[in-house]
C-alpha cells in the first residue's frame, strides 16, 4: 500500500509551497499517494492543475492532514498541529527554536517531526536536503536585484555620450550563502563590491567572487567554525568598524539571522544617520523580532530623513516562490527518499543526519542538538518511533 | 551681466529633475545665475542645501518661471507655460508631437522653445544632448532589472547541492536603445536572450551583445533607417510571428514608443493569454494612450487569468532617478552650452542641430521636422529670434 504524502497550503505572506507539480510526479512515480490541499501551489504559479496531471489529489486540509508524511514550507498554525497523531511525520522548516511549546506539543503527541532548522550542516550527504542552504541561496541573488531595483542609480559604470556613470560600490555584510551569492550577483550587474565577514576563512569565498574581502579584526567563531554570537563589547567594536565600511559604500545588504531568535543590530543608528541620501540598505534579517539595521522594518522600505532607503527583507526567498518552491520540493523529495526504505518510513535516531534533523519522535524531544538549545541533556535511550502509513486509507 | 537658469519642479509621478547640484555648481562656475524651484530634486535624492552649496538660489515657482532659460524634464501645466513671455527660452521633453496646442501657444507667445523630441538623431556633434538616449538606455536597463526583480524564478542557471535551476529565456523587442540595454543587462544577469526587430541592421548590435538576432520577416523602415509605422496587414503578420517568439521565452521586454502618439501593439491578447504562468511582459510602451501589450496598465502590474504578470513600464527612467537626473542635467548642460556664445543667447535656426531642435522662436513654429508631423510646410523666411536676458533683475 502507498505511502501517503501531502503538502498543506502555507499561510498568508508565504508564497512557497513545499511540493512542486514536478516533485509530486516523481513521488507518485516512485508509488507515493500525493495530496495536495486546495490552492497550495497558486502563489508559486503552479495551479491545482498541474498537480492533478501530476497524478496528485486536490482535497481540503483536514484531509491533508490524516496523510503519513504531512509536508509544509513553516511551522503551520497550532491548530493544525494539534490535528496531527501519534506515528504521523512532518517535514518543514518548523521553527523548533522559536516555538518551544509547538516542540513539546509534537512530542507529547507522539508526532515525528523533521525541522530543516536542525540539519547538520557538516554531513555532506544532508546537502541535498538542506533547505536552510537552498533558500538562503535564493534570498542572497534576490537581495541584490532588489538592491539594484531600489537603488536610484547605475549599478555598473556607464559610458554614454553625456558622460561616465561611475558603478556602485556594494557592501554584503556576511559572507555565508546568502551573503555569497548577493556578492556573486552584485556583480554579475557590474557593481563594485566588498564582502565583510568576521570569519578569515571567508576571504577566499569572497576574492574568488571578484569582491574585496574585508575581514574584521573582531575574531569569534564557534567549534563548528561557524560565526558565534558576539559579546556586547565585541558588538560594539564591530559596529564601529563597520560604520567606517558602510561610509564608504553606496548599498549596504546585511544577512545575519538567527533561527528562531532576535537578529544581531549590525548597522547602527549613527551608521544609518550618515548615510548619504539615496544610500540602500537591504536588511534580510528583518523580522518581528528585529532586524540587522535600526529602524528596519519588515517588508516596508523606510526612508530616513537624509533620504536613505531601509528596506526590511526577511523574506526574500518567498518572493522568487517558483525557483523557490523548485528546489524546497527537491529538499523534501530528497528527506523523504532518505526516511523511507522499501516502501516502509524508517526514522533511524542513530543516523548522523537523523539524530539532529528529527526533533521529535516516539513521544520525545529527538534531535540532540535542539535538546542543547532547549537546555536539555543529551537524549539517553534508543528510540524506535512508531510510524504511521496509510492514515488516508 | 549673468544668463539666468532655472529649473522647475517636476509635476508628481516624475521623480526626475532637470539640472542636479553638480550641473548647477559647473553653470555657477561659467558665470550663469541658477534659480531652483524649492524641492525640485527631493525625489530624485537632491536636497535643496545641495543646490545651495552649489551656488544656486532656492526660490517659488513664479520666480522660477521668470529666468532667461527655464529647465525641464516634462512639459509643464499649461498655467506655467503662459506665464512664459516673449524672449525666454524653455529645454526639456516639452511634448510638441503630443501638445500641438501648447506649441501654438508658446509660438503665439515668442517663447523661444528646445524640444529635445525634435534633436536630429543622425548629426553625430547632437548625441551629448540626446536626452531621448539618455533616457532610453536608463529604461532598458531598468526594464531588465524588473523583469528579474518580478519573474517569479531565477534569470542565471543555478547549479545547486538540490539540483540545476535552467535559466530565464528573455526576449526583447525591439533593439533600439532601451531594447539594447535591456538585452545586455538580462544578459549580465545570466537570462538566456533573444532580440527582435524589424530592421536587419539590428542584427549585428544584437549579436554583439551575446543574444540570438531574431529579424521579422516583415520588413519596413523610413527614410532615415528607422522603423516606421507599419499597416494594418503588416501588423498583423508581425504579430503572429512574434507569437510563436513569445511562446517559446518566460520574460518579455516591449520597447516601441511613438512620441506624442498611441503606442503600437506587438504582443496580441492572444499571445497574451497563451501565455504560461509566471510569464512576465514588461511593456515599456506603457501609457495613457494605451502600451504595447494588449492589457497593460501603466505603473500597474496585472496578473492574467492564466497567471502571467503584465508590468505596464513607460515610466522606467523615473525609475532611476538619480542616474536619469543626472544624465539628464548633463544634456540640459551640453544644449545650454551649444546655444550660449560669449555670454549672449544665440539660436541659430540655420544651425543643422537646432534647426530641427527648436520647436518655437521669434514668434513662429520653427522646428522643420515639427512643422513636417504638424502638416506644415517648411518655414520660409529666416528668422532671428530675440532672447530675453537678464529677466530676473
Amino acid at each position: 500500500m502507498a505511502i501517503v504524502v501531502s503538502v498543506l497550503k502555507e499561510a498568508d505572506g508565504e508564497n512557497r509551497v513545499a511540493l512542486t507539480p514536478d516533485i509530486a510526479a516523481k513521488l507518485v512515480k516512485n508509488k507515493f499517494k500525493v495530496l495536495v490541499e486546495k490552492n497550495a501551489g497558486v502563489k508559486a504559479f503552479y495551479s491545482d492543475d498541474g498537480y492533478i496531471n501530476a497524478g496528485a489529489e486536490v482535497v481540503n486540509r483536514t484531509e491533508a492532514l490524516k496523510a503519513d508524511i504531512v509536508t509544509v514550507v513553516n511551522e503551520p498554525t497550532a491548530a493544525s498541529l494539534k490535528k496531527l497523531s501519534k506515528g504521523q511525520t512532518i517535514i518543514g522548516m518548523l521553527n523548533p527554536m522559536g516555538d518551544k511549546k509547538a516542540v513539546e506539543e509534537l512530542s507529547t503527541a507522539g508526532v515525528n517531526s523533521l525541522a530543516f532548522e536542525l540539519l547538520p550542516r557538516t554531513v555532506s550527504r544532508a546537502q541535498n536536503m538542506d533547505a536552510n542552504s537552498s533558500q538562503k541561496s535564493i534570498a542572497g541573488y534576490k537581495a541584490a536585484l532588489l538592491a539594484a531595483d531600489t537603488y536610484p542609480q547605475y549599478f555598473p559604470m556607464m559610458m554614454t555620450a553625456a558622460g561616465t556613470a561611475r558603478p556602485a560600490k556594494v557592501l554584503v555584510i556576511g559572507a555565508a550563502v546568502a551573503g555569497l551569492q548577493a556578492i556573486g550577483t552584485a556583480h554579475r550587474l557590474g557593481a563594485v563590491v566588498s564582502g565583510y565577514d568576521i570569519r578569515e576563512d571567508a576571504r577566499g569565498q569572497i576574492e574568488s567572487l571578484a569582491a574585496k574581502a574585508l575581514i574584521s579584526a573582531v575574531q569569534v567563531k564557534d567549534e563548528n567554525g561557524y560565526a558565534r554570537a558576539l559579546t556586547a563589547d565585541e558588538r560594539q567594536a564591530q559596529q564601529t568598524e563597520l560604520a567606517g565600511f558602510i561610509a564608504e559604500n553606496n548599498v549596504i545588504i546585511t544577512t545575519a539571522q538567527v533561527p528562531g531568535g532576535k537578529p544581531p543590530v549590525v548597522v547602527s543608528k549613527k551608521a544609518v544617520d550618515n548615510a548619504q541620501a539615496g544610500t540602500v540598505f537591504i536588511d534580510l534579517g528583518s523580522s518581528d523580532l528585529g532586524g540587522n539595521v535600526e529602524g528596519s522594518k519588515p517588508g516596508q522600505t523606510v526612508i530616513t530623513k537624509s533620504g536613505a532607503l531601509i528596506v526590511g527583507a526577511g523574506d526574500l526567498a518567498s518572493r522568487l516562490p517558483k525557483s523557490s518552491s523548485d528546489m524546497y520540493a527537491k529538499n523534501i523529495q530528497n528527506t523523504i527518499n532518505y526516511i523511507v526504505k522499501d516502501g516502509e518510513i524508517v526514522l533511524d535516531l542513530d543516523d548522523d543526519v537523523l539524530t539532529d534533523l528529527v526533533a521529535t519522535a516516539g513521544g520525545e524531544i529527538t534531535s540532540n542538538f535542539l535538546r542543547g538549545r532547549l537546555g536539555l541533556e543529551k537524549r539517553a535511550a534508543k528510540i524506535e518511533p512508531e510510524v504511521k502509513k496509510e492514515a488516508a486509507k
